[in-house]
Order: structure tokens, then C-alpha cells, then sequence
């Protein structure tokens, strides 16, 4: 007898199983305010080990982490004026507090590159104080129209990093070294998500650069999903903040600046990249809890083996869950902890007791083999790398067999539909670009033939990748 | 020839003195919305370290973290009617976003009790699902009138726990334990602040609460600072929310709920605690720069010596910086080491390296002494451990010679210019405590006899710990 599906299954409708899959594993809930979300302690912990991960590698790049207020003046949006133009739409406002009406309304920060201008400007007088690399934590606020659990959300949390160089070329070493150092590795090799790096289109930039890298993923259902980007800001904010500073030579020069940021969008990725019908499959590298040790059932014996499993298996250095709730069936925990991708179950019951051994599940190539007790804490770390690569080599074997290099629009729309589609952005141009955005589809970035990124959007041999996008 | 003063001195204005010591050490700049605050990287290091240590504690207390929205409904907060009247007067309200007026104004939370009930009561459903232990980083906002970096801000940062028990009992010794182990214990060893643990009265309690427990320090000038509390909300919340689970026995029973919080007003009691008027002085176990090894000159053997004793400082286990920058005067950059509180400061010259020794500079006791450059990496923790017992040493000692034990309110009154008075909360009681509160004393806390907590308001020979208070 079949089992009744624990998910609405991908091929059905797949922002459904998205859907679901966030609720039954307790990543996320809708928030009582339209747009915003609950993370739940399971969601969250994978939040807690991309951060730890991330903020080492920040730090390695030399940046500090500071903190700048949530609330920023309106009059500051408005002196970069892209920059407004972009966020206006978007922007939470308070006009009241303390029981009283604001003189000036204050805008919840959506990103804060202008209110951390404004310090710049103090801080930094002369070449000495620069580079300037500042790193954030933050929440922030952007009022969407279409809402999505983790994906588009009106709160959201991140990091951004601002940073102040004394050259063009300092500036711009630097949003390349924190897209492929803090971004494009990590992604790679502790979220085992293929992604390609390029550069966005003058469409696509972010509000007030003059270039934005970008890391675009594939997701299960072919569409792309903008991951990390950093911005090279040119001198657009120090022009705006009158961010100056007294050069070697004892002239006053604006700096040259980057920002950056990563979000708990990755969180979304992470599950449309690596989940299945069955539920969430986490990267051994990124998970917070590796392998869960299950008591089949409630019998003394049983409970103690698994928790001196558990303790040994900590002491080999793993991330473990015990699992002794025996007073829930058997059968639901483990679906549950298939929901929530936990990479292994050690399942333990009486009999296995008997035979010295335990049920070893593996959630990411599938399938159960009884093992030695005594092998566990040996074979388990090897076990967890092969799976780590595994999710790699399927998510990079995704991208690879559903990209398809056309020469129209018409056949790039077409390949949209599955997967997507490489172009060389000479025969695209921007009113190929506006031609594919009336059809729903987008430039997500620009790159070399050989996979680098162009030094512009019109180096010869550049190529468009274009697809649909979350 | 005496040296102009770097800050004002804490005997001729100790307000002053603490504003000039947060911007000189670079803790802190005011923001451009009225109290708000920018944490500048050395001052949000010490938030960092504040963290890394409670969250371990946190966890070890089997909570677990998750985050909910910033954004509340403002219908929410007047559900618990004593709970809206203490907020109200605090609260920034959003009315507009995505360029249009809302329908419903959003509030920025002011503490999380009400959106977190909103949730415990859906994923609260048996006796099984408790105790619910939860914990959020966040900033949170409350409109300040008399705003002070670190102590009264607008915005600020800080963990806040909500727990949801099956009984009384359980509710009661949870906030007790994360009371003495998650902040009492953290105070004393980490941040080697003495701090007296007792019970609010009536009037100074959370609102919302039946009771609350406090941490009152004395700072330098003899005022207190309130620091972590915890609070036992009794059903209420889980009335107004109707957080029910099922009982082992079969009946519907609201849950018995906890909140406790933390601040990063701690490093403002830091500066107040441990400052004096050369600046900053950071306890070892806290600093996130413990050592800062200086080259006294540019020479390039001198440079190379540094980074040398840098790094070999490093493997021993300690938190390093090597200062090079010597195109800033020495001078300039030991007062800056000095203000921002360094414990230690190893001072490389060119005489030094040919006697193979360093000038060893202790910020704490004060005092400079050659070493041996082979001696330093097994000299330096016990002079750290030595230094940390030292701060709360002196700590508990300004306490205890600034507390007073007095018999009458005027005597209370008179106490509380300098210092702390005891008295028998039976000879103030409520009557008393308005009457104090008319001459801006307060009554900070309620303890027994011999130091420990109440378990009520009126229990035989509890006294008032009564003084002025940030």
C-alpha cells in the first residue's frame, strides 16, 4: 500500500512543496504582519552555522563587524538619487513615537548604505584611515508585494559590509575578493551549491553602483535565485556624504567604495536546491544537527545505548541529536527528521542491540544498512563528506544539463521554461534584455565564455545567462 | 610639567566623563535620530564576546534561539492590559509603507512578549511540547526621553527569553537558574562586575509580570544600574493569548511563562564600573583584545620583532593585535590602547631587542616593567587572571564601603548622594518607596538578611536596597 505523500510532491506544484516543506520541517510560519516570517529554532539554527561560517571568513578579509541604527533619517535616502529611486517604493515609515506625530518621518533602514556614509565622513580624514572594512548583522525592511517565506520576505536578516578604499582599482580587488573568498566559496563548499558567478547587467545593478557581481544558483524547478552580490559604488555616496580624504600627496580625494550582503534568502536556496518529496536535505558541513541517534523504542536499555551513542559520536567531534521521545511512534519521528534533512539516523531498537548493531539511514543518497555499534564514530565523518559532495555534483549536474546555449529570444523564452538559457549578450543588447523582461524573463548575469567575469558589459565574447527568476 | 587631562575627570563630572570616554575610545557615536546609537567595531567587540559567552550559557540551559518580527500589530500589545500601559508611552509606530497608508498601524516591538505568545499558543498543544525554551537575539526599540548611549537608547540590542512551563513550580525555578547562571554568574566571572541579585518590588516590576528578579550594580559615581532581568508572567499572557496545552490527566491547562533579557546597556556598566580617568579598562576574560604588542619605532627589525611576538602571543591562546601603524606617533597610540582599556600592552623598542626584553605595560593595576621577550607567553595569562580578580575585587569593595544600612527615609535619602542604603523593607513598604521616589531614590531591589532572594514582598526581615539609578 502506497504511502499517502508527506509533501505535495515537486512535480505537482512545486512553490506548494516549497511551502509545505518550510512549515512541516518548522523552518519558518508567516508572521502576524503581512510579508514578514517566524523563524523557528530548527530554521534558525541553520541561520546560526551560515553565520558563524561566513562571519570568519569577513573577518579573514580584514572587515570588523559595527552596528548602525535601524532608523535613518528620510532626508538621507534622497541624497544618492538612484539610490532613492530604487528603495522609495519599498520603504516602512514611522511617523509617530513617544505618543507623539515626528517632525521629520523615519525610514526603517531597507540597506544602510547612506546612514553609514554619513559616519564615513567623520571617521575617515586621511589615507591612514583607509581601507575603511566595515561589517553588519542586521535585519532590515522592504515592503513586498509578493511575499515568500524566507525568499522575499518584508523583514529580513543579513549582513552588509561597507567598505572605503583610496583607488578605484582597491575598491573593486575587494568586492571581487569578498564575492569569491566569503560568497562563492562558501556557498560551493559548506552549502554544496553550484552557483555562477558574473556580473548583472545596468538593469539589474543595484541602486547607486557602478558594478554588481552576483551569484545566481539553480533551483529544482530550473528557475534562478540572485544569491550574494557586491557592489562597486564607484564615488557615488562619498559625492553624496562628502566622504573625503586627504591623500599621500595632500590633496582631498572622495573614496572609492564597495557594500555587500548575504540574506536568509540562502536558507530558501538551500531547500529548493537540495530538498526532494521527502523533505530538506542539509549539507553535512552546514548542518547543526548531523546525525540524529533514535531509540526505536522505549525499553531502558535501548535509551541508554542511544544516549551513550550520542555522547560518543559528540566526542568524535559530530553535531548529535538523541532522540529518546519514545512516547511519540517511531514512524513519525523518523519522517520528521527525513521533513527536517537531517544527513544520518542512527536507528536503535531492541534487537539490533542484541547484534551489536544499529540501522544506519542516509538521507541524501537514500537507503539503510546495519552497521557495527563499534564502527559508528570511525565510519560517520566519511560518510558525511561523501555526502556533501554528492549534493554538489547534483546540483552542478542540474545546471549543466538544463543550460542550453540558443541565438534568438524566441529559443531563449523557450529554454526558460525548464532550465536556463546562455546568449551571447552582443546579439541580446539591452533592448533584447527589455524585449525578454516583457516576457517574464531576465539577464541574470553576464560572464566570459570560459565562466569569468567580463571587465564590462561590452567586452567582446561576453555572454548572457537568462532564465526566470525567484 | 602635568599632562593635560584626556577626558574630564570622573570627580568633576562623571556624566561628562563617561560621554567623553565612549567617543574617545571609540565605543560609540550618537545617531542621527534622536538616541539612537552607531556600536563602533571595538565597542560592538565587546557585544561580540558578550554574546559568544551568554549564548553558550543560553544553550546550556536548554533554550534555543529563533527570531521573530520586528514588526508588531499594534492590536496585539493592548491584549494584556498592564503590558500595554507600561509600553505605550515607549512605542514607534509605522504607518505607512510600500507608499501607502496602512490599515492597521505597526508597531516597532518594544520587547516581544505578545508576538511570541501569539505563536507559543499554536505550537503549544500537549503536556509534551513543554517546557517550550526559547531565545532571540534582537535589537528592540522604546522611545527615550532622557536618552544616554548605552543605558537609555532608543534602539538597542539584546537577547530576550520566553519560556512556556506546565507548572508554577517549573516557571519559577527557570527564571531563578537563567537568573544566577545565564547573567548573576556571567557578571561576576566574565565581566568582573559585583552585582547584588534580589527581587523588584510592586511598583518596579516588568509590566506584565508577577515577579521580577534583578542584577543591581553600583557603578563608579555610587548610583545603580539595573542590569539582566528575569520575569515570571504567571498565566497571564497565556490568558490573553490563550496558550493552553493538554495535561497528562486530560485537561486544557494555560501554560506558566518566563521572559528575561539582557542588554548591551552591560557595556555601558563596564565603562562605569571598571573606567577611570585615563579610560576604559576591559576584565581579560571579556576583551576581545586582551594584548597589544607596540613597536615603539619603524625601524624594520623592530617591526618584524612585533609580529614575531604577535604570533607566537596568538598560538599561546591569547587575543592579540599587533600595533605597526608607526607612522602615528608612539605617544598618541598608547594613550588611545590606554582609553580603550587594553589589559596589557607590550612595548618594543630598538634598546629593548638588544637586551632581549620588552616593557610590559598592565592597564589594570597600573605600572610598567621589563620582561623577558622568552618569558611573555607564560608570564601573560596569570597576570590576566591576576588582573580580571583584581576589577572585581575592587568592584565588590566600592559596594561594600558605599552601602550604608540606615533606619529612616531621610537617612535613606542622604545615603543615596554616595552610595547604596539597607533598609527593613517593613519599615518602608510602598508608602515609603513613593516617598523616595518624590527625591529621585528608588528602591532598587528587595534581599534577606543574608544576601539571598525573597520569596515575597513581605516576607519576614526582607530589606530595601535603596539608592539613585541610571
Amino acid at each position: 500500500m502506497a504511502k499517502a505523500p508527506v509533501l505535495t510532491p515537486q512535480a505537482d506544484d512545486f512553490p506548494r512543496w516549497y511551502q509545505d516543506l518550510i512549515n512541516k520541517a518548522e523552518l519558518a510560519d508567516n508572521g502576524p504582519v503581512r510579508g514578514t516570517m517566524v523563524i523557528r529554532p530548527y530554521g534558525y539554527g541553520l541561520w546560526e552555522r551560515m553565520q558563524q561560517d561566513m562571519d570568519l571568513r569577513i573577518k579573514e578579509a580584514g572587515a570588523q563587524n559595527a552596528y548602525f541604527p535601524l532608523f535613518i533619517p528620510q532626508s538621507y535616502l534622497t541624497r544618492e538619487a538612484e539610490h532613492v529611486e530604487g528603495f522609495a517604493p519599498e520603504l516602512a515609515v514611522v511617523t509617530h513615537a513617544g505618543g507623539k506625530e515626528l517632525e521629520e518621518p523615519i525610514v526603517v533602514r531597507p540597506t544602510s548604505e547612506t546612514i553609514i556614509n554619513e559616519y564615513f565622513s567623520k571617521w575617515v580624514q586621511s589615507y591612514r584611515d583607509l581601507p575603511l572594512l566595515i561589517n553588519q548583522w542586521a535585519n532590515v525592511v522592504r515592503w513586498e508585494l509578493r511575499p515568500r517565506l524566507f525568499l522575499r520576505t518584508t523583514e529580513f536578516l543579513w549582513q552588509e559590509g561597507h567598505t572605503a578604499h583610496a583607488s578605484y582599482e582597491d575598491a573593486r580587488d575587494y568586492a571581487s575578493l569578498i564575492q569569491r573568498e566569503v560568497y562563492a566559496d562558501f556557498m560551493a563548499n559548506v552549502l554544496a551549491m553550484d552557483v555562477v558567478l558574473g556580473r548583472k547587467t545596468l538593469k539589474e545593478r543595484f541602486a547607486g553602483a557602478i558594478n554588481t557581481l552576483t551569484l545566481e544558483g539553480m533551483m529544482g524547478d530550473g528557475k534562478a535565485l540572485q544569491l550574494g552580490t557586491s557592489h562597486e559604488l564607484g564615488q557615488n555616496f562619498a559625492k553624496a556624504f562628502n566622504t573625503q580624504y586627504l591623500s599621500k600627496e595632500g590633496t582631498q580625494e572622495h573614496v572609492w567604495q564597495t557594500s555587500w550582503g548575504s540574506t536568509t534568502r540562502m536558507i530558501g536556496a538551500l531547500v529548493m536546491m537540495h530538498g526532494d518529496d521527502n523533505g530538506l536535505r542539509v549539507p553535512p558541513r552546514l548542518a547543526h544537527v548531523q546525525v540524529v541517534v533514535l531509540a526505536i523504542k522505549g525499553d531502558d536499555e535501548v535509551v541508554a545505548k542511544v544516549r551513550e551513542i550520542g555522547d560518543r559520536l559528540k566526542a568524535a567531534g559530530l553535531r548529535v541529536v538523541v532522540d529518546d521521545r519514545t512516547d511519540t511512534p517511531f514512524g513519525r519521528r523518523a519522517v520528521d527528521w527525513e521533513l527536517k534533512g537531517v544527513p544520518v539516523r542512527v536507528e536503535v531498537g531492541p534487537r539490533d542491540l542484541e547484534a551489536g548493531t544499529a540501522m544506519l539511514a542516509r538521507r541524501i543518497p537514500g537507503g539503510k544498512t546495519p552497521v557495527a555499534l563499534d564502527s559508528l564514530a570511525e565510519l560517520l565523518p566519511a560518510v558525511l563528506e561523501e555526502d556533501q559532495a554528492q549534493l554538489l555534483r547534483e546540483s552542478r549536474e542540474r545546471r549543466e544539463s538544463r543550460t542550453v546555449d540558443v541565438a534568438s529570444i524566441e529559443e531563449a523564452v523557450e529554454a526558460a521554461a525548464t532550465g536556463w538559457a546562455r546568449i551571447p549578450w552582443a546579439d541580446l543588447g539591452p533592448v533584447g534584455e527589455e524585449e525578454l523582461a516583457q516576457q517574464g524573463v531576465s539577464v541574470r548575469c553576464l560572464v566570459t565564455k570560459d565562466g569569468g567575469v567580463p571587465d564590462s558589459d561590452d567586452a567582446p565574447g561576453t555572454l548572457a545567462i537568462v532564465a526566470r527568476a525567484y
